[in-house]
């Protein structure tokens, strides 16, 4: 089974996004949908989508604490987004799925674009396992390098100093491994850019990652972002009490 | 047959809206993806991508003139984009496609969200159907006004004095009728907002409009945006010889 977690959070385009990505994983054999809300309590929205979606899945819930969410106006690279949620799941993984369950575990945005062959990349992973990512990092795409089979350095243009230089949507991660290593977590407190790194660097060493997709040098995964659609229309309609029929879920 | 008339044309985010599109349409039975290039001949990367999508497809082009395409700098609304495009798929589909074939024509851009129910509830257009769009015009939606099963008026906030104040992603045309009216296409002149109107209005009467997605009260399309990435620091490397390896499809 391959654990798809995806953190998702209420604004304009959330169905779209997460109806368009089902769509997706719909396509996929041998998967579970793990989403994780940043809300205090479930959404009918959501839960309703998961449901209409056919794809197999568990519905989760963390709020991300008031302390570090993001203000509207904040830079959107100030706070990490979607860490409480990741962690959610990583405790729901560890604490209800079978002990010795073979299963590989990838963190999916709800935004970015994902081939299907990048599905069967990541499933034999055994440890961890990694391959580019397209338009991120301000370059057409970060990968990692590799030589003799190995990961030898990456090519990355943003802070090349960290442990793992590598996007969330980089990296798979068996479960076994997690359960092996029960205190390896993403820190909510880790530095701009070091999120990954704070997760895997608790799992295994740069040397030890299984490079996928021939050998790192194809894209299967585009860290795309969504716009933030402009409702200045909606605001003054309502404004006039004519606003957009509330009844009606967009 | 429903087919999709999809103009597209080079971007760095263009493979990944592809990619997801089809994902999407694979889902989709009796479909045909009419793909139309807005390139003075096909490329590699887009026909790659269709023969690896397993989509049933026809790989067209035609460039936009020079006199009418947008240049950098240019907000986004002041040319309409992909006229050229659409009119040679009508060509197509009026000249290449057996005469009487029933079948269905959507237009369906590169960027948006369709949820799968939106094919099925256009299959069964006899002449122009029509339903809501999401995160249009300003809008938390736009849609149609239907009472006693007719198209009586539109929810839109701008410009709601054009004949059909419908996006492109808002209705769908029988090939019959687009045969029967051969003179009807999309004026590349339109004024901003009446290109959806300057085919419409070839074909039918606001009244005879046929209500779809449960007389307009359901959202099954987004008119979803994708942010333009960053490639400052691609830029930068490619200064200094070392940018991301340009053999790499991104
Ligand atoms: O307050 C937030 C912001 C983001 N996210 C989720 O966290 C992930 C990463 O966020 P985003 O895509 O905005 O990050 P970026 O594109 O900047 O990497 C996405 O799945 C979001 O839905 C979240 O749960 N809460
Ligand atoms: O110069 C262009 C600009 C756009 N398009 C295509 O035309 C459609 C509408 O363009 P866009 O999505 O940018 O329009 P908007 O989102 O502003 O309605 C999309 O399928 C694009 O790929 C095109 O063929 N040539
Ligand atoms: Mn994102
Ligand atoms: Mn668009």
């Amino acid at each position: 089974t391959i654990y798809v977690v995806t953190p998702t959070y209420a604004r304009p385009v959330q169905k779209a996004e997460l109806v368009r990505l089902s769509q997706t994983l719909l396509h996929v054999r041998a998967l579970h949908w793990v989403v994780v809300e940043d809300a205090p309590a479930p959404t009918a929205l959501v839960g309703g989508l998961l449901a209409a979606s056919g794809v197999p899945f568990t519905h989760l819930h963390a709020p991300t604490p008031p302390e570090i969410r993001r203000r509207p106006g904040d830079p959107p690279w100030l706070r990490p987004r979607g860490v409480e949620q990741r962690n959610r799941a990583l405790q729901w993984l560890r604490d209800m799925r079978p002990p010795g369950e073979a299963a590989v575990v990838y963190f999916a945005d709800d935004d970015n674009t994902y081939s299907l062959r990048l599905f069967e990349e990541m499933r034999s992973t055994r440890g961890v396992s990694v391959w580019p990512v397209g338009l991120v990092g301000g370059l057409r795409f970060e990968r990692p390098l590799v030589a003799g089979g190995r990961v030898v350095g990456f090519h990355t243009a943003w802070k090349p100093e960290r442990p793992f230089p590598l996007d969330m949507a980089g990296f798979a991660v068996a479960l076994p491994l997690l359960r092996a290593r029960p205190a390896a977590r993403f820190d909510p407190a880790a530095e701009r850019g070091y999120l990954e790194s704070s997760l895997l660097g608790g799992l295994v060493t740069p040397a030890q990652l299984e490079p996928k997709a021939d050998n790192c040098t194809q894209v299967l995964v585009w860290h795309t972002r969504t716009e933030k659609p402009k409702l200045r229309q909606e605001e003054q309609l309502q404004r006039q009490g004519r606003g957009s029929d509330p009844r009606i879920e967009v």
